[in-house]
Parts: structure tokens; C-alpha cells; sequence
């Protein structure tokens, strides 16, 4: 019964089944499945389940599966098994093309393209006759699902260009490659970052990419649907930042998982408030005489972070796409300053005009009125730089610049906003 | 000489130069380009800066371009003209096909399916044989870059299945496609919502998906680039409402435009302040007997602000991945109270901890410690509650659930909080 009805479901719906039915059912279902599709089931099972998941199995019965992928999602695989286990699954592989494609991958981090890339694909070698690549084509091509193109190297496997199978069929049987192939060719080399990658196939519009290494051999190809992974991968791991969650967790993970994820900022933030109240506290005599000042915190901490998140989301933005002409640090400085102290005189003003009303001609108001519009104004300027100043460090010391639009810009605009506000307050009230 | 330069660069480049250059240079250069490569650099100019970049163009100038777009590029492009320029155009162009499926595209909005899809496509029917196929597909292939699939469709253009070209060229002259096409194949419909098509495409990683309309009749196909730059802007929309951003702005766009989109949401959070100073001054008396009390605001609001950003942005992230087995409201909410209870107990405690020690036994020290502690746990919960209610009220309620996790969370927190922490500070006192 459970067979007829996976029958005509999909892979990828198969295993999002799988992720929530426990261990021996899983098992039992993968096999009642052809392996071609256990095997499918496997690689799209969610990469955060997948390890619990790999452990119901031996490496005996794994291999299998492990010899029907595609390289890169083997690899994949095999780099959530341990070593051991790892190490077994390569030895129980059937192909020795597989072994071989996978041992050579295993080699590459997870982010570069040598991590994105699987080794299956058709080469014909420049001096090749049309005769001959037809061939060789056939034969590669059992190994791969997606043609796609051609890839023309050289008898050192160095990438020289492309060819259409359309062109190959069209030519006269003793035509060499040489003499069809395309040279105007766009490829990536195999430590290349994975977002790079994306950003030059998403701008040139590309389904696949060649990749080669520094010696400008052809090592493998990206295909489209991996770099799509990155990209939702990337905005998803950005948010997450931004939110001030520290780990890479879901909705549907445990309670424990999802403390601990959260945790971390919230303790910062919490020992960022506990010095705000401290240094509040200096302050202590001006609160208790003049209880309306205290007020008015709330109102300059939250400006200052939401503030800072503009800023900082703006500048994020621009990172992630970089134009040919940029902005130097100055010019944009300059611009955010100017936006910053257009929105300051109006945010300044119309808080002025409330307390100015409210204070109904009473001096004491009128200076405290005086005071928040100012502390106001200074911190919209202060939150603004601070905002565009921090992501673009941190990018230059190459740390996630998405950190910068986080907790961690309000706990700091939160400090700085406090002190901006009682030094204007002594200012104006001694 | 700028000809010389511009011959080995991609369309996609050159479109990134014309952006920065001004309107009597980019017409000169587009004039130097084959009407080909200009319709690409066209097409590739960022969508925000082509609107004033058409405007440079007569309509006579314009039609060549459009008669070398693919039909969805061409309909984006006509979408951005006037209502009497994109009639201009339209009646101008050369290829009555090309006329035809603008047209037929103009109808539909921009984001769902019918407003990705393009028209060109090669289909086959259902009771031709292979030789009529072959010489049609030879016909209709003039027209579309890239094949990827051949569609199989009946007398009525009702979409049936596939078929590879691969399979047609291998079989005999006189076999009819009904003979040797897949019946297995996915495809989505003019009004579904183009994220939803992104989700499917992503999940069953496929490179194009035939679109049908209501009647099941085929209407266009949608590939994976434009699959991309959905996915793309869908991130970038989330991460501007989450940073209370209320436009689509770039950094380099005008001081203007930047300061009109940040300013919506700085005002309500300026509203939200004035709020919070009015309910604080009822709080008068109590802060100038006990100004510590004034100290820990900060402290309530910024974590409030904080665990309703975690919440709402979890909740996000699994509205946005939608599971066969979805949790019900009542479900999510005990396991986020659960993980709430957890942190709420660590920052109350670690707090109280602090306050203690530095009380050093003073009475009134002490009350402070239990108030603050008692607040912020309180906080949380609530915070909590709130971050994870929002965001999936608004998705019933067809709002784009980011908003939840902008400043509106912020706001709604920090409010909450101060009633939480004066009343809790009322019964602790009196
Ligand atoms: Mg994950
Ligand atoms: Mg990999
Ligand atoms: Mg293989
Ligand atoms: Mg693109
Ligand atoms: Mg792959
Ligand atoms: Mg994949
Ligand atoms: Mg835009
Ligand atoms: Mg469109
Ligand atoms: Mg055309
Ligand atoms: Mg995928
Ligand atoms: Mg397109
Ligand atoms: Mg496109
Ligand atoms: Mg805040």
C-alpha cells in the first residue's frame, strides 16, 4: 500500500515525509523504494535532520545509495557521516568513478566553489575529431543527468572554451573541436567564495558554471539549483543575525537548541543594560529632581537603534551588490549625515512642538523640551554614522557585516544615546 | 575606440556602466551596439534606474530593442513606459509574433506566474508524427534561446507532458509523439503567486516550468533566472521592512528618496515615544523618591525589543518554509513560552544576582532587585508571545508577516514593557 501511494509522489516530497516519521519506519520505507529514488530521497532530506537521519544506517547500506548521486551531493552526504564511516561507505562504493569524484571533492570547505561543484559533466579535448567526441560524449553522458554544454580543454585538461552538441552533429565527421569551438567562456576558480559564485551566475543569468583550479584545469561544474540553495541559505543565515539568533536553528527544533540559540545576544544586551542603568544611576540626583527627564529615555534609545538598523540595512545592502563605481567611505558618509540630518530636524521638531505645547509656558518644561529635541537631533547624527560606519569595518575585517544590523548596533546606539542625552541635560539644566 | 573596448565585455557590464553614465552618453554608446547586444543592456539595466533611462528614447528607437527581447523581458521593459509610448512601441514592432505575446503577457501582473513567464517555448502536438515534430521544432526553435524541453499538447493547446528531443531524433519517422511522451510533468498556473513558484522550482530543483492558464491550456514557461531575482528581492524586501524601511531604496539613490522612505517609520517610533514619556509621567512621584527605578528602563525595553525580534523572525523563517505537517497555533506558542520561560528565568536571575550584590543589603536595594526581576521575566513571556502571535496574524490576515518584525515589534514591546515594569514596580512598593 505505502508503495502504491509513493508511487507517483516526488522525491523531495518523500523525504519531507521522512523528516517527521522516526527511525524504523524511515528505514522500512527507504526500502521499499528503488535505490535511483532512496538515494534522491537522502539528498533532499533538510541538511539539519539528514544527520540524525544518516545514523540508521551501516555504511553497507548506504554505498548504495552514495554510488546513484550526483558527486557534489555524495560528498555532501558523506561529510555528515564521522571518519570512520565515512572512510567505509568510499571503500564499499561499487564505481570507481564515484570513489574517485568524491575523494577528490572531499577536499574542498563547504562555502568555496570546490565545495558547490559536482564532477560530472562532458569534456571533449580540443584536437579531437567530431567523430571521435561524438564517442566520447556518449560515453560520458551516461554519467550525467543535465547536459547542458560542452566543455572544450586541452591535453593538459586546462579550459580553453565551449561547444554545442548542436554544432558537433552539424560538422563534417573529421572537423577537430579546434576549429568549432567557442573561446568566449565564463568560469570560477575552485576557492572562489560560494556568494560570489552566485552573484556572477544570477548577473550573467547562467545554469552552470565550469570550474577550474588554479592551474586552470577543469576541475568540475556549479549548476544553478546549488546556487539558489546558497542564495536562500545566505538571506536566511542574514536574518537570523539580524534577529540576534546565534545558531542556525529552525521553528520546529527543541526547546534546548532554541534557548541556547538565543541566549547570547540577550545576555549581551542584558549586560549592556545593566551599564546604562549604572551609568543612569551617575545621574541619579537630576532624575529625582527633575523626574520628567527619565521619561524621555525610551523615546531617544529607540530612535537611536531604529536609527542605527536603517543605516546599517542600507550599507548591508549596497555590500551585497557591489557596482563597477563605489562610493568611497567619505561620500557616503556625507550622504547618510545629510539624509540624517533632514530626518533629525523633523523627528527634533515635532517633539519640540509636543513638549512645547505640553509645557504650556512653564521654564522647567521649556529646558526639558529644549533638551530632548537636542539629545534627539544628536542622536539621529551619532546612530547614522555609527550605522554606516560599523558594517563597512567589519566587511573590511571580514566579519559577516550582517552582525552590524543586529542587536549589537542597538545595545551600542543604546549607550551612546543615553550619554548624549544627560550630557545635553547637564548642559542645559547647569 | 569606446566600440573596441566594449566588444569582449557582456551586456550585463555594460548595463552596470550606463547606469552611472548620463543620458546623451549612454545613447551614444547603445547606437555603437548591435541592436542585439543593446537590447540585452537594456534588459539588463537595474529595474530602478531604467524607468528615467527609457525616457531618453523615442518610441521609433525603442521597437528594435523590443523585437529582440524574449517576451517577458520585453513586457518588463513596456511596463515601465507610459500608457501611449507603450502603444507606440507595440504597434511598431516589426514581428507580429513578438506583438502577439506582449500582448498576451501585458495582462497579467507583475507578480504572479503570467508576469514571469515568456512566451517563447517550443510544443509539439500530441498527434504529430516525428517528422512533422522535428521540421516544427526546427521552425519554432528560431526564436527560443535556450530549449531546455519540448512540450507535448493536444488539439486544444491543453498541456499533456513532455518529450526530449533526445527521444524524438531516436525514434522512427512514422511514430507519433502520443507513442513516446512522458505524461510526469509539473507545472503551475498564470495566477499563482510567483514566490510559490520560486518554492517549487527550488524544491523540485528545475530549470523552467511550463505555465498553464485556468483551462489547462499552455501558456508560456518560466525559467530559472528570473526564479533567482524573485528569490533575490523577496530577501531584500524582508531585510528593508525589518529595518523599518518603508520603500525600495538603494544607498546611491537621492537624499530625498532615502529620507521619505526612512522617515514613516522613525515618526511612529517617535509616536510610540511620546507615548511612553506620557505613561511614564503618571510614574512621577515614584521615579523622584526612587530614581534607581528610572535606571533599569533601558534594561526592560531593549530586551523586550530583543525577544520579540528572535520570536517574530522564527516564525518568519517557517511561515516562509512551509512543512507538510504544520504545527498549530497553540503548539508554536507553548514551545515558544517554554524556551521563554527558560531565558526569562537566566536574564532574571543573572540580574537579580547583580542587583543583590550591589544592594548590598539596603531594603530598598533589594525591593529594586525583586521589581526588575520580575519585570523582565514578565517581559519576556510576553514579548515572546507577542513576537510569535503578530507575524502569523498578519499572514492569515494577507500582510507581509516581515512587518512583525520591524520596528512595529519594537514599539509594541518597549509600551508593553513600561507597563509591565511601573506596575510591577506599584505593587512592589505600595
Ligand atoms: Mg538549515
Ligand atoms: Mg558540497
Ligand atoms: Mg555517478
Ligand atoms: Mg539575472
Ligand atoms: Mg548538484
Ligand atoms: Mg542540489
Ligand atoms: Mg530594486
Ligand atoms: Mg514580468
Ligand atoms: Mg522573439
Ligand atoms: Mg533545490
Ligand atoms: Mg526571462
Ligand atoms: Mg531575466
Ligand atoms: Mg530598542
Amino acid at each position: 500500500f505505502i508503495l502504491r501511494t509513493l508511487k507517483g509522489v516526488k522525491a523531495a516530497d518523500v523525504s519531507e515525509v521522512l523528516e517527521e516519521l522516526d527511525g524504523e519506519e524511515c528505514r522500512y520505507i527507504l526500502q521499499l523504494l528503488d535505490v535511483e529514488v532512496g538515494a534522491q530521497v537522502i539528498r533532499d532530506i533538510d541538511e539539519d535532520e539528514r544527520g540524525d537521519f544518516l545514523e540508521l544506517f551501516s555504511p553497507e547500506e548506504l554505498s548504495p545509495f552514495i554510488d546513484e548521486l550526483d558527486s557534489d551531493d555524495a560528498v555532501d552526504i558523506l561529510q555528515q557521516l564521522g571518519v570512520r564511516a565515512r572512510e567505509q561507505v568510499i571503500s564499499l562504493l561499487k564505481e570507481d568513478e564515484q570513489a574517485a569524484y568524491v575523494m577528490d571533492l572531499l577536499r574542498y570547505g563547504e562555502d568555496c566553489a570546490g565545495g558547490l561543484m559536482a564532477k560530472e559533466l562532458i569534456k571533449v579535448n580540443l584536437n579531437w575529431t567530431v567523430v571521435r567526441s561524438i564517442e566520447e560524449i556518449r560515453r560520458q553522458a551516461e554519467d550525467v543527468d543535465k547536459v547542458y554544454t560542452l566543455y572544450v580543454v586541452d591535453d593538459y585538461d586546462k579550459l580553453l572554451g565551449r561547444v554545442s552538441l548542436k554544432r558537433i552533429i552539424l560538422a563534417s565527421d573529421q572537423t577537430l573541436i579546434s576549429e568549432i569551438y567557442e573561446k568566449d567562456i565564463l568560469s570560477v576558480e575552485t576557492f572562489m567564495d560560494q556568494e560570489e559564485v552566485a552573484s556572477i551566475m544570477q548577473k550573467y543569468d547562467l545554469e552552470v558554471i565550469p570550474v577550474v583550479n588554479v592551474r586552470g584545469m577543469l576541475a568540475g561544474r556549479i549548476t544553478v539549483d546549488d546556487i539558489i540553495d546558497v542564495i536562500t541559505e545566505k538571506a536566511e543565515e542574514d536574518r537570523q543575525i539580524m534577529a540576534g539568533i546565534s545558531e542556525d536553528v529552525q521553528e520546529d527544533d527543541s526547546v534546548w537548541v532554541l534557548s541556547r540559540a538565543r541566549l547570547p545576544w540577550l545576555m549581551i544586551g542584558m549586560i549592556g543594560g545593566v551599564i546604562a542603568a549604572n551609568f543612569m544611576g551617575l545621574f541619579d540626583g537630576d532624575i529625582s529632581q527633575i523626574p520628567a527627564l527619565a521619561t524621555f529615555v525610551p523615546l531617544i534609545t529607540a530612535t537611536g537603534g531604529n536609527v542605527g538598523l536603517q543605516s546599517s540595512s542600507l550599507v548591508l545592502q549596497s555590500l551585497a551588490n557591489p557596482s563597477v563605481i563605489e562610493d568611497s567611505l567619505w561620500k557616503r558618509l556625507f550622504k547618510t549625515l545629510t539624509v540624517a540630518i533632514l530626518n533629525g530636524s523633523v523627528l527634533a521638531g515635532f517633539v519640540f512642538l509636543f513638549n512645547w505645547l505640553s509645557a504650556g509656558g512653564d521654564p522647567q518644561g521649556m529646558k526639558i523640551a529644549v533638551t530632548v529635541s537636542t539629545a534627539l537631533f544628536s542622536v539621529v547624527m551619532l546612530a547614522s554614522t555609527m550605522g554606516t560606519v560599523t558594517p563597512i569595518v567589519m566587511d573590511r575585517l571580514k566579519i559577516n557585516p550582517a552582525l552590524a544590523s543586529g542587536p549589537f548596533i542597538t545595545i551600542v546606539n543604546d549607550l551612546l544615546g543615553l550619554g548624549v542625552y544627560f550630557g545635553v541635560a547637564h548642559l542645559v539644566f547647569y
